[in-house]
Formats: C-alpha cells, structure tokens, sequence
C-alpha cells in the first residue's frame, strides 16, 4: 500500500515540484532539561529520518521549509535558519534501488538543511503519507538515520554550539520568564558537558541581554531563585556581534 | 556568435549537469587596502555577474564551486564557504526571455551561494565564452549587478562582517607578515568606516591570535612599526569560538 502510495506520489511530484533540490530540517525543542529533536520513521522501511519536503515550482526554497515543518507540527512563522548545503554525490546511494529510475524520489537530490528553535510546548505533531512516527527524541538518545541525515544533524548542533559561543541563545527555546540555572541548564544541554556556575553566570552577563525580575520561583527545597527574561531590543542587537 | 554559443552549450548542459541549481561565488580579495570582489562581465548583454556555473551530475556542489572558480582564478584548494541559498522565484526573472524555453539558462535557477577569501597576488583572472571581462573591483565602486547578485554580494558582505565580531579574520587576505596597521585597515575596509585605533588594539589582543616579530616595517617616515603574523593553531581555535 506504501509502495502504491510512493509511486502514486511520484507522477504528482514530477509535475509540482522542482527535481534535484529537497529541504531538510533539524528541529530542537528543549523540555524538562533535555535537548530535543524531531524526527520522523518512514512507513515502509522503518527507517528515521530528519523531516523533510521538495521544493513546489512556484515555491520560494525558504517558504518550502516553512510548509513541510508546518505539515510536520502545526506551527506557522517557525525560527527557520538555513544553516548547510548537502549535495554530494552519493549521499542517498541504495535508498531507492528496488524503484524504476523514474520514480521521483530515486533521483540526486541536493539537500538545503535548515535548523529550527521552536517552543516545545505549542508544537502538535503529524504524520504525513511516507511515514508511521513523527516524535521528539532527546539529542542523546537518538535511533540511527537513514542516508546522509546524521551529518545533517550533526552540522547543525555544530552551527547551534558555534552560535552558543559568540551570541545569546534560548529566546525561542525557553519559556518566557526561567531561572539562570535553567539558562545554564539549556547550555549545558547543547554543549553537552557541565559547565562552571560562577564562569557560566559571569559570560550570560556579559552579553547583557537579560531583565531580572521581582517575582521569584517558588516551590523549591533552596532559597527562591530570581526569575529573568530576555530583553528583546538587547537579544536582536547581541545577534548582530559586538560592535568594533 | 555568443547567441550559437549559448545555444550550443544548453544541450551540452541538460546532458552533463544537474538543471535548476546553480553555485554563484563572492569572491573576496584585499590589494592596495581596499577589499576587491571579482566580478564577470556577459559578452551579449554587457551586464555584470558574480562568477558562477552549474554543478555536474558526477560532481559534489562544493567541488563544483572549486572547479568554477579554479577556471577563472587559476588557484586550486580556495577557503570557500557556502554561505545562503537563493531560491527565491523570481530571482533571474527577464534574463533570458528572448530565448526559447527549453534553453538550459533560462530554468528557474536556486543557487548554492559561496564567499571565497583569496590572495589577491596569486589570482590570474580568465575569462569564459560567456564573458568578456573578468576583473577585481572595489567594493565601493561596483557596477550594477544583474538578476539578485547585488543580493548575493549584500548577503555575502554581512556574513564577512558578523564574522569580524566573534572571530579572527585576515589569514588569507593578509601577507605573512603585517603591522597592526595594516590588520586594522583591512577591518575597516570590511566595515566601511574608521575605527579607534586603541580600541581595535585591544579587541584584537583579546582574540590571542598574533605573534609578535622582532623585525620591522622599514622606510616610512615615523618610527618603525612591528610586524606580526598569526599564530595558525591559535588562529584556528579562535574560529571555533569561546569555550564555555
């Protein structure tokens, strides 16, 4: 049934989308302390997969990645950066070979790669045709993927890690008002590794982009912690980099 | 005659290489303390383009943004970046209308875009069949570019200086060996405006990139300045940001 449903697709596909080019996108949310990533496992093969789509013939590439990760999870306007390009040669070698050559899916497909930030929260995950799983799975945990989607997710941890470096981060991945330690937490979460209190809190001070508020969080066994949100003004500007 | 041309090599096109993705490269390089882009001049229309070209069925993307650039550089091994894709619709909308539309040039084109910095003294510029003119212009003084390749560079020149704010620049743009001076003059050429001369110092002695030389610029007509190089391992771990 899959199998029709594929070759079904094809012709279809052929008609309104653009052969060669597809979009691919890792997409991190962040929930009770773990670093979350979407995938999805395909119907027929069992195998997982970064979620991803063609690009339509009167379709912008960015407005593409846009649409498959609404189709993916509901959410409009989605914090998309278009972070890669996979195009080599071989890189779905074998996915294939049991299709005739004309089947859509069995052409080179060069792959822009995009990451998301998205609120954890507010995503409702789908389903589409080729697939039986959409799921979060926590970046440590992570089944083996199919083709060349590990290097696509490695590339952008790697970009999400660089950035941690020179600018602010967790505005589209934190609630509205967090704690440091939770901040903290978020970065270690992306590094990977713990990271120094006193060394951590000095550096997110640094960039100056956090409002400490009034209120404090309740509930817990230790003195209340501060409650901070991000300025957004001082975040976008921080974006930019420093200012020779 | 660049009309037969053309014609002549839209089949050969369709046969060897990948239709709709193109790779287009901004190509940066630094001689008399300006920052140069190379730009192509079309034989037909006289207009003026980023150099760019197609990538082959056999071939990787990046290998194929090598293979263009070699052609018109002469130089093997460029540091080339992709840095965006341009896939908007419409973005080369008008370019070939008088031709007919089964003319490989005249696809709906997503271009792969790549900066390049070179050494502006090992370059041997060449054209294509396409092209009349290859040449270095400053950025200040460019001509009008077809299609979005104003976009291509825009895009390009903001990545250059993002990078400039977290990371070191100048290992392939500078000679071995250059004064503070000189290091800062290309910063500003990046930027486009002067910077403090004490604060540029100490910035730059915050990134701990540089060796000091005993030796030094002869033959200006105020005290000698000292010459430095980059420090290569040092340089490189700079690239890769701070270290939480």
């Amino acid at each position: 049934m899959i199998d029709d449903y594929i070759v079904k697709m094809s012709d279809e596909l052929w008609a309104k989308a653009i052969p060669h080019i597809s979009v691919d996108s890792v997409v991190f949310g962040f929930f009770e302390n773990q670093l979350k990533v979407l995938l999805v496992r395909m119907a027929k093969t069992k195998q997982w997969l970064l979620p991803g789509g063609y690009v339509f013939k009167n379709e912008n590439t960015d407005a593409a990645a846009q649409r498959v990760l609404k189709e993916r999870t509901g959410l409009d306007n989605i914090y998309l950066q278009e972070f890669g390009v996979f195009g080599n040669i071989n890189r779905s070698e074998g996915y294939f070979d049991e299709y005739d050559d004309q089947l859509w899916h069995k052409q080179r497909f060069i792959s822009i790669g995009y990451y998301a930030l998205v609120d954890y929260s507010r995503v409702v995950l789908a389903v589409d045709s080729y697939s039986d799983t959409c799921q979060w799975r926590s970046i440590d945990e992570m089944p083996e993927l199919a083709m060349d989607h590990q290097s696509i997710f490695d590339a952008a941890l790697t970009v999400l890690r660089q950035q941690l470096s020179y600018k602010p981060i967790g505005m589209n991945l934190l609630p509205a008002r967090f704690t440091i330690s939770e901040l903290q937490k978020l970065y270690e979460t992306i590094l990977g590794r713990t990271l120094n209190r006193g060394n951590f809190y000095r550096r997110i001070m640094r960039f100056d982009v956090l409002i400490k508020h009034e209120d404090q969080r309740k509930g817990g066994a230790h003195k209340s912690p501060n409650l901070y949100s991000f300025d957004p003004v001082k975040y976008h500007q921080s974006l930019q980099g420093i200012d020779w």
